[in-house]
């Protein structure tokens, strides 16, 4: 039995070698944020295994001494779930970052779970394939990351999110077992669906080491980026561009001040009028490029009725990558801007304009500056309210969770939920029991079949 | 304290009234089979509850009672799932047959679970969408029992199974309280993924009421039908066609064997070669129907490098359909020849030329007769073994367990599964353990989290 945390670390260290067990306060400190604004917690230890059997080795010792750990991927999270939890001990993957295959036949991926989401769509590509999700911080963030929060992207309407490519997963139970959730395969009726159960799990049931990910045949892309003088049109257009039958890869949006916001950061250089309300963007994908520019033309008519502004299009790589652009950076543009809170939800298409309509009142209400951009074609806004600076940081804490709570007892009430994207993590506990009052209590019991002590991202 | 079995029929007939509690034996005969040859269990008494409400009720009182329970859906299923246990209870979910909303904007349909899955595909192609999974027997199953085993269907190679279709899911639990797994909205990362959980799980979670459905808009369609001389060929033909980056929304085949027993069924008017070792069926979708045909055309030059025989091209509606008839009548022809069992095996498509030869070898290991078919581009095999009438029955349910065992282990062993779209259900349970070691560990627990007392289609 081993007595207490230093013993602990002795174990830990004999298993990955002196070099990879981090306790060094100044190399700590790199391990102690994520993307959550304002959020740093110094972990007492960072532990860097290099493959599955090392992992192993050290969840068994923290399940035989009741050792809680947090696991972490590419720390871009926005939730604080790679957070340690009262200066716990971290598991970095960022030593799991090998492609083991990729098989044109099967179309199949198979890969370690730190492996940089950037290099592996780099890497499928090669092979003229896509890992079809654009999630905006792919140039750090981890796939297994991804995995366990079941990322969105733009791309997400099309694709849905990253548990739709996840076909296998190896996984470390709490207990120190290893275990695949399922086979390499495309179809499996056979027992429940382990995979699905920890893509999304936040890391909370296991760790995720080698993730197997469904591929695509890569498609030619078009763009369309409308400005819009009435927001409320905005979400109209996108409503009846469902009645009537239309599909996208992407339907995105901006309101004003992002737009503002993004024009100031990036000196915007298309010609859209200051009085513009939101900025939409419909992407459209196919394999011919003379039916996407007839698609876009009968969509262009479409999105006529509801605004006179030009609309602007664009069919090639460079180009489509330029009209993204306002949209990629708005995230950027904010943080650049000021301290923020974002708000992740999600409603039914066709409750986007309530929901909007919403946030304004809320806002109103508690007078509170805010930006709301998003997967509109999805019913999933970002809502970032910025921190009031005549506030202290005491009272912005106070004063989010009554804003956040109203905000998600809004999407609630229109049938909708309170993280699209980013997971719950630690800064969205305290909501998850309204949104989900029943199921809750369902997934502390699954939670406590897989990790009865506790310790994983408890 | 309900006594006896008498006053728990009792609670339920109160329930649901005298009218809906079948006990009388011609009655019940209806409700002793499902499509698993050979197999018949006449129940103690089937109920018909009109609503979640009744159901709810019943499986309290089940619950409080310790009385397992059996929940029927159509009764098309093909691995005695829907069989009573012991000469228990059965719940038919044959009067939860509305469709509640059909939503244009969200792209989704609500329904009750023993809505027939043809009335659901019929009812949303009115309002200009799809439900994409053309499932064989979809003129008799009830969407409930496709969630239940994600049912697949010849367009799951684009598609996927029916869970990729699943958004939401009203569920009665085993200790009789009512949930919803999830909200109608496209992305949720609020928690563990219960929809999936229960999709799949063949009732054993609880008894799934009310389905959302995702909706699609449906597409044009053009299938070739290729005859190969060798059936060799026609495995590699269909590894090349993903390894040169085509795709398509099914590519199905059945073997020489099925070829003849399904041109004497149907009396076929296509000019095939009785030598004819394979038929191959490529089907491909989109918006435009020029572009399919140069598709087709493109898919055309690659078939040839793999055989000499004609290609057969249809692409408007009533050809496609004829096109596809061999293939999707060679299940009924197989149960018009003989009794047999149908073993659902799942492999790689890489592995598809290496599962087929060891099936040959086994067959003549062991010396039945069979035929191979299914989704060959998802790498998703029948083999149907025919029943050796030299054989008495209890020689057959001896040496069917060895000869599927030997099948089953060479799918294992080749990366694969032993459930594709069928789900283990009754027949498939002595392999699970085989399939899935340490997997059923877990298994066991989440069935245990659910449902203590081990009621619901135990």
């Amino acid at each position: 039995m081993i007595e207490n945390k230093l013993s602990i670390l002795d174990e830990i260290r004999t298993i990955v070698g002196a070099k990879y067990l981090i306790t060094k306060p100044d190399l700590l400190y790199k391990y102690s944020k994520d993307c959550t604004s304002n959020k740093v917690t110094i972990p007492s230890a960072v532990v860097l295994p290099k493959n599955t059997q090392e992992i192993s080795k050290i969840i068994a010792i923290c399940n035989e001494t009741k050792t809680a750990i947090t696991v972490r991927g590419g720390g871009t999270g926005v939730s604080g779930g790679a957070l340690s939890v009262n200066s716990g001990i971290i598991l970095s993957l960022e030593r799991l970052n090998k492609i083991i295959e990729i098989n044109k036949v099967d179309r199949i991926a198979i890969v370690e779970s730190g492996v940089i989401t950037k290099d592996l769509k780099d890497a499928v590509l090669k092979d003229g394939l896509n890992f079809p999700q654009n999630i905006s911080s792919a140039d750090s963030c981890f796939i297994g990351g991804n995995v366990a929060v079941s990322s969105g992207s733009p791309k997400s309407l099309k694709y849905g999110t990253t548990k739709n490519y996840v076909v296998n997963l190896e996984v470390v139970l709490p207990d120190g077992r290893i275990i695949w959730t399922g086979k390499n395969v495309s179809k499996n009726a056979t027992g429940y669906n382990l995979t699905q159960l920890f893509s999304g799990s936040e890391g909370t049931l296991g760790v995720i080491t080698k993730v197997v990910l469904k591929l695509v045949p890569p498609m030619k892309e078009l763009v369309l980026m409308v400005p819009f003088t009435k927001i409320d049109n905005l979400f109209i257009c996108v409503q009846q561009f469902f009645a009537k039958g239309y599909s996208a890869s992407s339907i995105e949006f901006i309101d004003g001040v992002g737009f503002k916001l993004v024009s100031q950061y990036l000196d915007n250089s298309y010609h859209i009028k200051s009085t513009t309300e939101g900025i939409l963007w419909i992407e459209i994908e196919g394999d011919y490029s003379d039916k996407l520019l007839d698609e876009a033309l009968k969509i262009s008519r479409h999105i006529n009725a509801y605004t006179e502004e030009e609309i602007h299009v664009a069919d090639n790589p460079s180009e489509v990558k330029a009209l993204w652009k306002m949209r990629s950076k708005v995230g950027e543009a904010v943080i650049n801007h000021t301290f923020f809170r974002d708000v992740d939800i999600v409603v039914p298409c066709s409750k986007i304009d309530e929901m909007y309509k919403a946030i304004v009142i809320i806002a109103n209400k508690f007078n509170f500056n805010y930006t709301v951009f998003g997967h509109v074609g999805d019913g999933n806004f970002h809502v970032n309210i910025f921190q009031n600076k005549e506030q202290t940081i005491e009272q912005w804490e106070v004063n989010i969770v009554v804003w956040v709570k109203e905000i998600f007892l809004k999407a609630l009430e229109l049938g909708g939920t309170i993280s699209g994207e980013h997971g719950i993590g630690k800064i969205n506990l305290p909501y998850i029991a309204e949104a989900i009052p029943t199921a809750q209590i369902i997934m502390d019991k699954i939670k406590k079949t897989f990790d009865k002590n506790q310790i994983i991202n408890p």
